[in-house]
């Protein structure tokens, strides 16, 4: 086949899972909003949410353009021609590099806001739906959640197949170097989710931080209560953290994950044809089969959603854990059939078979990694129970023993990470010799197969969230508001399940994206200065391990800081609030959460900016200064260096991402498991030390942790952007 | 000057110190020993840290001597002869790298147990020193402390030069090889360090947090009171976690240094010979260099420590300042001269220079590890205050800006390793060409010169707590107290010190240890397969320092939830013993101090157990099962991979180690700072709050953190005794 009639299927998939979108949302949107004090709380939250994206894509915007000029400057003017370079002007380069950075910049862009604008209006149906059952509200929830989690894989798709399909129509180039061009959309996309996750990261738990400790702490009124100027602050939030916030995340994760399997998957097809072992499909259609698997598992993912139903009765959980299970086995089918159709190796029959198994093994890994994460952080197990325990002798011994349940958390998604790249790498090498590399991007491909799904139920967790702060600020009855509890506790659930989904991707497609980067720099040096290692033993690299490792440590400690900053801005202008209508605490004025509202955004926009900067600036910082040590002998070291500091900063940034993720999600259900009813219930001194643990917890797994998640990716796409540069 | 010439003049001056060590202890103890009130309080801290240590070294002891046994029957009887060992059969191997073992294990135990023992001693001398001046008191508490660690240097000088000496004089081997015989002397030196840090770290804060929680929060009854049963415990564990245990941890830094820069002295040595450069004090001259500039360097020390006066008005920290500076200067004299006689080269006059500066860089590395801890540790700076200010609200937000400023301390500690790895890498370049490792390695050696000094002051430590703790259980005047109570400030200050110094010493070696592992695989494998690089872009490798990494959080996660557990026995004796003397509280019952000294004891010993076997398992479990993925093509991959943990894990040992030593130093010392009387002062809702950080960084810093110190060596050492066997 050629490559037109791949590009029909992969564009053809794409745009059809769009017009399901539209019509999902049309769906969705056609539902009922309930009374009219349910309305006029959406309808604040959602102003809030709408204002805070608006300033926030505003400032993203401009630092986008700034950094699309530098790019465009540094490749169309300081930076020399190379014979390697896959167009002969480095203008025509420049303009390409710059052209997909800023269409990855905006893809991104417009699926995190997709992801807010339907949450933000699912909210209210889904809550008028749980008037009249379960089932009904499950199902609006989860659909609202798919329209985003649909939308960013197929955009993601569309936009990095749409882009190979504009270069190789309107240029000449040899298609195994498009990917090479095209980078700049994993580097755009994470740029964006970078800024979008802190931004809303910081702004959730600010809001979420400051409304508990001046409304539940000092002035001693319940959670969500409408007399906190602060609430709707804390509802926007959810929105702009959550929904906006790892949209970009998972958007970029797929748009990276596509670029650079298919980076290897050229490299393995040119070195196939060079050894006699020709695809049957040819090399396009090896290049092409991540993203041919992409689209089978964005079909498996639609089906899966809309098979989800439950009952009065069932634990919605189970419901949603039916359909990911229908995704699951659809997705493997896909990837079977494509397997077969694009890998098949004429004189290797069973190659497409191991390739076949590597993906499988990424299905598995990210089925391990749901239960971990559940583990760690669900009261049913030992972990959080002990938590728990702890809390009897107060706050201190509480987040001691959260903290040491947070650093052994780690270990299990550790070894299933390892297990899944040994195994697939030795998969990869028993299909064709050469291929090791190739089999672990299957594994990922396959890791990343329904996140389509995934991500439906990470939107459905802020929706319900939402359902059930709507249902109690309007005062519904208490059997409602069981419903929305109930959806709520499973909403939780499946945003904790996300993240560690989130890392274990994240990880793996970190590898992946680094093997591309030795690839992209070995091929630019050309054959006389082969660079296959990267050499820890050099102190030059040695130290850009180090700070690599130092990276993240620095990052989270200011995005942790950024919350606390931002909260001071929350809690002091409640306070002021309280202060100026007396009546507010009485039931007989009307806080104002708008003026809460716009002082979190301007606060949450600002403390943004230096980690943000951080997280850009110190691999170009470290790449372009350890030039210095550059020597005849050693004339890639600075390159080397760079490429440390992007692996060991994985590795700390997995770590942390995990220990903060699930240190956070822990303490958050320690409380919960005591407000059941143990070790004194809801007002003990056990449940006051949870609460200091659940408060703790929150800037961890909400601001600091996903920010990492995002750090990890950025770091590869950086250095796949800008490794010629390290030269 | 012959072998015989330079060893009369190391083993001289270490039997020098020693006996001045003998002298200083006499001197010390010729004190008075105060009112028979005192003495009762110092008798029992002495007999439970000696009934601690007892059962401690016992258990030791036992786990010694079984990996004894099982390194002798591993080189013995499992490996086969290899062309490059040093010795002809295979059992005088064994035999050697045996007997260094057990010799670096006892040596290591002594070293812990004499720091101990004149700790117990030189506590109630102080204290009644300090009824007559601060001056008195101070100098017998440093002298106390410089008992232990005069030596503990002299003592690592004596242990590696003697075995050498005796290695050369008892065997025909060729003197370059006998670094290898002898690495054994480090490996034995880190276990005991790690068990004794370990124990000692558990116990002291399982009865520091056992005695606040249940005393201070449950019967509100102040720190050290003698109606808390757990109360004499908890002077106990000042003595066996901070003296015994950090007194392991630099013996073993020491001594694994002398090694690993004997053992790349010997590789330089090699090198310049075979290009025809001279040394002109020859290779032997070189590769002992580092065992006369540490015999230097323990003079100065000695100078140092006897300079130390002060007056009645005085900050006591400027006097040891003036003290240290005496030291760092004589030290660097020292240095200067050694690096002329030893390292002088015929054909390059100029490269002794060049080392002698990368002496200096180690010694002002030491002096800005000092600094910044000061900034991050000390209430006169920013961090600790911004931990104060943020406990006005409570102790949540105390944790999360103080758990903030933990991992944002890592940075400036990384950036001084950083420029003191390239620097000196650099001018050991410049100094003769291969020789770059060697700087490092000098850079090592300055950071180690004045370490007598610093153990010193953090014997210091412990000595005037205690000193404070009998003073205040006798009842002594105020004025008394407000005395102790200065020297007690500044033992917090000297301890937090120490562990920076202690934390990038250990980086320094670590990084000196693994540059010999890579030369020791080198050798045996010879010619044929060259080991140059440790590739973390091959999957097993990245997947070695992906489990590295791991290692250090797990770890960190067992050692801070022993102390939870070990608190909880403390905990539940000290309610015991007030139900059944109620008349304890009131004052007319004496609890039963030592039961509860003999329930942290076993206590401690059972928690130690599991972290200290999976820090000893781990790397030797990845080296023997990545021997399956040894392929023809890359024979050394199990070697790779076991380096790549190694130093990964160093990278991830030391940001988490100066994260838990710092955050938790920071956590106290914004509980000093607000009782002071900022934000309320004693007894405040910020106070309050702040004791609960407090409590939190106590494992961090007393436990964890200490251990990670002695784990990051001890998987050096490890691996590369055990080396030869995953080949």
């Amino acid at each position: 086949m050629e490559i037109n009639g791949y590009m029909s299927i992969i564009v053809g998939i794409s745009l059809a899972s769009l017009i399901f979108v539209v019509w999902l949302a049309r769906h969705v949107l056609s539902f009922d909003t309930g009374t009219p004090a349910m309305r006029a709380i959406s309808d604040a939250i959602k102003e809030g949410a709408e204002a805070f994206m608006r300033r926030q894509y505003g400032t993203i915007g401009k630092l986008s353009i700034l950094l699309a000029a530098i790019i465009f400057v540094l490749y169309g003017f300081v930076r020399g021609h190379h014979g390697f370079d896959p167009v002969d002007s480095r203008l025509a380069l420049a303009w390409w590099i710059t052209l997909s950075f800023v269409l990855g910049a905006l893809c991104s862009g417009i699926a995190g806001f997709i992801g807010m604008w339907i949450s933000i209006r699912t909210n209210i149906r889904a809550a008028s739906a749980s008037t009249r059952s379960l089932n009904a509200a499950l199902r609006v929830a989860l659909r609202g959640g798919a329209v985003s989690g649909l939308l960013v894989v197929a955009m993601s798709l569309l936009g990095v197949g749409g882009l190979y399909w504009l270069v190789s129509t309107t240029t000449g180039v040899d298609p195994t170097k498009i990917p090479l061009m095209i980078v700049g959309y994993g580097f755009g996309a994470s740029f964006v989710a970078l800024f979008a996750q802190l931004g809303g990261g910081i702004y959730t738990k600010a809001a979420d931080v400051g409304a508990d400790l001046v409304g539940k702490v000092e002035a001693g009124i319940p959670e969500d209560d409408p007399r906190n100027p602060a609430v709707i602050a804390d509802l926007v939030g959810d929105n702009v953290g959550d929904c906006a916030g790892r949209g970009a995340d998972l958007f970029e994760s797929t748009a990276a994950e596509n670029i650079g399997a298919m980076i290897l998957g050229a490299g393995v097809a040119i070195s196939a044809s060079k050894s006699g072992v020709a695809f049957a499909a040819g090399s396009i259609g090896v290049m092409l089969f991540p993203l041919i698997a992409r689209a089978f598992g964005i079909i498996a993912s639609i089906v899966g959603i809309m098979s989800v139903k439950t009952n009065e009765k069932e634990d919605p959980m189970k419901a949603l854990n039916r359909g990911y299970f229908v995704a699951v086995i659809l997705a493997m089918i896909g990837f079977g059939v494509a397997s077969r159709w694009l890998l098949y190796v004429d004189g290797a029959p069973n190659a497409w078979i191991f390739f076949f198994i590597s993906g499988l093994i990424g299905v598995l890994t990210s089925v391990a990694f749901v239960f971990i994460t559940q583990y760690y952080t669900e009261y049913r197990y030992r972990p959080v129970r002990e938590i728990a325990e702890a809390s009897q002798t107060g706050p201190a011994t509480n987040i001691i023993t959260g903290y040491a349940v947070a650093m052994e958390c780690v270990a299990l998604p550790v070894i299933a990470i390892s297990i899944a790249i040994l195994t697939s790498y030795k998969l990869g090498e028993m299909a064709l010799p050469g291929a090791g590399f190739f089999g672990t991007a299957v594994a990922t491909m396959g890791m990343l197969a329904t996140a389509a799904y995934i991500l439906a139920m990470d939107t459905f967790g802020p929706i319900t969230d939402n359902a059930g702060g709507i249902i109690e600020m309007s005062h519904q009855p208490e059997e409602i508001r069981k419903k929305t509890d109930r959806l709520d506790a499973v909403g939780n659930t499946t945003k904790a399940l996300t993240k560690g989904y989130a890392i274990g991707s994240a990880a793996l497609a970190a590898f992946l994206l680094f093997t591309a980067y030795m690839d992209e720099i070995r091929n630019y040096v050309g054959n006389q200065n082969t660079f296959h290692a990267i050499d820890i033993a050099k102190p030059a690299v040695f130290v850009g391990a180090l700070l690599g490792a130092m990276l993240v440590f620095l990052f989270s400690a200011l995005a942790i800081r950024a919350v606390g900053k931002a909260a001071y801005y929350v809690i002091n202008d409640v306070r002021q609030q309280f202060k100026e209508k007396p009546g507010i605490l009485k039931g007989t004025e009307k806080p104002d959460y708008g003026r809460c509202v716009d002082i979190v955004t301007r606060g949450a926009l600002r403390q943004m900016v230096l980690p943000g900067i951080l997280a850009v600036g110190m691999p170009i910082a470290v790449g372009l200064l350890f030039r210095i040590f550059i020597t005849p002998q050693d004339p890639l070291i600075a390159a080397e260096a760079v490429a440390a500091l992007l692996m060991v900063g994985t590795i700390a940034g997995v770590l942390v991402a995990t220990m903060l993720n699930n240190g956070g999600g822990a303490w958050d259900n320690a409380k919960k498991w005591i407000e059941t009813g143990m070790y004194g219930g809801k007002g003990s001194e056990a449940h006051k030390a949870s609460v200091v643990g659940d408060t703790v917890g929150d800037p961890f797994k909400d601001t600091a942790g996903p920010s990492l998640h995002v750090l990890i990716k950025l770091l590869s796409t950086i250095t796949l952007v800008l490794a010629p540069l390290f030269l």
